[in-house]
């Protein structure tokens, strides 16, 4: 088996992704949970580029890595400075770091065009450059920016800055294939053709963008011809389409291909790394990433759904488990009783298989669902709704009335205002009666209920909404339409999702407001019994 | 130049991806627009299955399409049936379609546990299903379901079911890989198995799906070891991770890899068309989506954006207006001038290339972009706004003031009722104050507005809201988050988008209604000038 290093660039080039920007906390955060997935080597910044950068380093230091190396990342020195007299250059130093990265030109136009200097001085430069870092960190990898492009306009000469790092001492040449336009094929011809003149040994890296949606592929491509380090970052994010996913290149290299990486070990945290990584950079997680996404191994259909309860692989290309996901079975329209068994068990209720219930559940389910409730995403709703139909109805409140009132006048913004009365415990308790004002309608009585609630029940404040859908429903025409209102709420260590339907958007949003309230009251419950 | 069929399965597979849920009507307009950007064939549903996409069947007959050729999709006959006797099977005939295509099972266990029947039966199942349908339709595609995990298993059996479908006389033998879990060296290799004993000519298609983030990869590879048909999906939706992403396969064929295929000559409606189908289906359009997504050819570094500027390849690997994208520079006036006067002419207004209001109309709709507005689908809104730019304001009545009151008490259904007090004509007109009762608040406003506008534009009254939809938008959190708001509106002839956005449902509503009911009032207007 042979050993890929995997060097991860999410705090470099993954920062220069649209609306991600990393406090210098973020980053120590992700250092961190990175080194707990074993990755290589982390990317950290470019120090000489601004003062956040500067600071990480300075403070990574202060933490106990067990596995990952801390790398610094820059280019090339000045091409009207040495590497002596480049304070820029001279800043990867200051970062104090084992190991640091350098990207060079390969392409001849950004040779004259961005440098603006000449072909032979940009192999000095690259040549100076390498070999002064050697004298002082201990490992030196080189970046060959644009290598595919550059090679494709200049073969001869795209080798021949690899041949100059190479000879200064660089102990990898990673291609960058930086605007992400190669496809596969043409990685394996230009590799080819690097490793005829460098020879098989050649230590080679590939570091690929995702503008053709093949970076993935471009880089498993790589790895089978022979590199041995692979550049990414977590869920893929990076410049315009992103960087290689390594959530994706990971369980392909190990469970797929049979290579040796060091993260092979600690596999199962994958899905827990990605989706820690975009909570961080305030990022919705995908829910169709690949592996690690939380449809990758959702069924939907009630024929794929026995066929995968019998035998996994018949729908699943391998085991959820070993990437730290989950199966989901999704209980809609199509599904059957299966469903709602595998269902229950998965939500610790237990249910008799020959029992009448079971039947009761799904014609409920069924007859909702026509209604145009979904519970695919809405789990506890459903929770809320099985035991209710078992007769164990979870109720800590009871809303009586609401009012909303919503107006505009010319020229000002609108203004919501919302009532609510609630009665606590239901049927015999207490009655509330408040109001709260809303940005809209639907936030008003949000903060009405909440208001009304939170006095008999302060551990509602530990929870919140993070989301709020709404989906215009098929049927009647126009503004009389039914919607469908879904609502992820989530406290410290816990999300759930509710659902709510009705022609009226406040009664819809109603009913997904108070199965959300009351999962959090059920949870405080079940968690102190 | 090689000609690759496109087969699009947006509303088959496409719809078994989680939270997609596609009307009839949304199924019509997707045709339509798919119709629009030269695909070869659109799989319209499986009208065995359900109701829905046996309507869907019905309804698309009364469209003229110009070029995409509607396909029924469906299984090989039941185990226990034959052809005449199998209704499911007999649904594909009245579908009424030229082309339909089967799947059959290629892999043993499938064959075994979920036909329940011998292997050699199965080859006859697959051999007789063609047959019977070469004698009743003009191209039969047969789709090898699991083919690729099917080979490794045993490769024999999986050769000899195609060698069945081609026999029995299908038009195009298309490999799936279903579970997504095929690399691109594989895919190569099985493939040139395949053809070693089908010949080189063997009619071969691909239908990958993106569970190891290869889809594209995968799909391009086939085409190069000779597949004439590639199946996807528009943005890759399908279910779990998604199918292959035909809105990255058909650039990179066309550009990149010099093929022919009819979209190309109008590729550059991919990013509208991208759009459009999201927008639809009410999903979020992600901003990394390679080609036409909104960050795809985005530039954030300064030192990027003036080597961009200069020489657009140095870090963009194809130009965006190829595929109808644009690139955005944070630093650039110009972006966005051709787009907009491309759009202009499309709508039969006259701009001056050269004028500066090009470059006001650019800088509103980025601003109001920015702000969570779109108008891919909302072309009547552009429009209007274009006109109010240019010192035409489009006005025909002024909507002074709206109240909404909502209620809900205990059991009863929620009471919603507006009042309006609207002027016409602007500024100096009498006032009609009245009010009107829904089904919920916005459908209350806009009886109301509706109710005031039709005393003074009787003509109101040959429209109707056709669709209503909401979007909720990313920033704020939960229920005190921005939406967007499109309506489609309609009336003999013509039907227009409109949108609103606005923390408040009911104010975003409103700038849509009002945009509507004045787009319709300018049609009526320059249709009589």
């Amino acid at each position: 088996m042979k050993k890929i290093e995997l060097y991860d660039t999410t705090l470099r080039d993954g920062a220069q992704a649209e609306e991600v920007n990393f406090s210098v906390e973020d980053k120590i955060r992700i250092a961190l949970k990175l080194d707990e997935l074993k990755i290589d080597y982390l990317e950290g910044g470019w120090p000489g580029s601004n003062p956040k950068d500067f600071q990480f380093f300075k403070e990574i230091k202060d933490y106990h890595l067990k596995h990952v190396r801390v790398v610094a990342f820059g280019s090339t020195h000045h091409p009207r400075k040495t590497p002596e007299t480049d304070e820029i250059f001279q800043s990867l130093l200051q970062a104090k770091t084992e190991v640091v990265t350098i990207f060079g030109k390969s392409w001849t136009i950004h040779v004259k065009e961005a440098l603006k200097t000449t072909l032979e001085h940009n192999l000095e430069i690259i040549e100076n450059s390498v070999r002064y870092l050697k004298g002082h960190v201990s490992k030196v990898i080189y970046d060959a920016e644009h290598f595919f492009d550059g090679f494709k306009e200049d073969p001869e000469y795209a080798l021949e800055t690899l041949k100059r790092a190479l000879k200064a001492g660089a102990e990898c040449l990673c291609l960058c294939d930086t605007n992400g336009g190669t496809l596969p094929h043409e990685i394996r011809e230009i590799i080819q053709r690097v490793k005829d003149v460098l020879g098989e040994k050649a230590p080679l890296g590939i570091h690929a963008h995702n503008d053709s949606e093949c970076a993935v592929a471009n880089s498993l491509e790589a790895v089978r011809l022979g590199a041995i380090q692979v550049q990414g970052t977590i869920n893929g994010i990076g410049e315009r389409c992103g960087n290689a996913n390594l959530c994706s290149i990971i369980p392909n290299l190990v469970l797929k291909m049979g290579y040796d990486v060091s993260a092979k070990d600690v596999l199962f945290k994958l899905t827990e790394v990605s989706r820690y990584v975009f909570e961080i950079a305030n990022l919705p997680h995908p829910a169709r990433l690949p592996f690690v996404g939380r449809s990758a191994f959702a069924h939907k259909g009630g024929v794929h759904v026995s066929a995968v309860l019998k035998s996994p692989r018949t729908y699943e290309h391998l085991d959820p488990a070993l990437v730290g996901n989950v199966r989901r079975v999704l209980v809609s329209e199509l599904s059957g009783r299966s469903n709602i068994l595998y269902k229950a068990k998965e939500l610790g209720i237990e249910l008799d298989t020959e029992s009448a219930l079971v039947n009761k559940i799904v014609e409920e389910i069924k007859k909702l669902e026509a209604e145009g409730y979904e519970f695919e995403a809405a789990e506890a709703s459903l929770e809320l709704l099985i035991y209710k139909l078992m007769g164990e109805p979870k109720q800590y409140f009871e809303l009586l009335t609401y009012k909303v009132f919503d107006q505009k006048q010319l020229l000002d913004s609108s203004q919501a205002e919302a009532t609510v009365l609630v009665r606590v415990p239901p049927g015999v308790g207490e009655v509330e009666h408040t109001a709260a004002l809303g940005n809209g309608p639907v936030n008003a009585l949000d903060n009405a209920l909440r208001k009304a609630l939170v006095r008999f029940y302060p551990q509602i404040r530990e929870m919140e909404l993070e989301d709020y859908k709404v989906r215009v429903l098929p049927g009647l025409p126009g503004t009389s339409s039914k919607v469908r209102v879904f609502i992820l709420s989530k406290s410290k260590d816990k999300r759930w999702g509710t659902v709510g339907v009705s022609t009226d958007i406040l009664e819809a949003s109603c009913q997904a407001l108070i199965d959300s309230y009351t999962y959090k009251l059920y949870l405080d419950k079940k968690k102190r019994s």
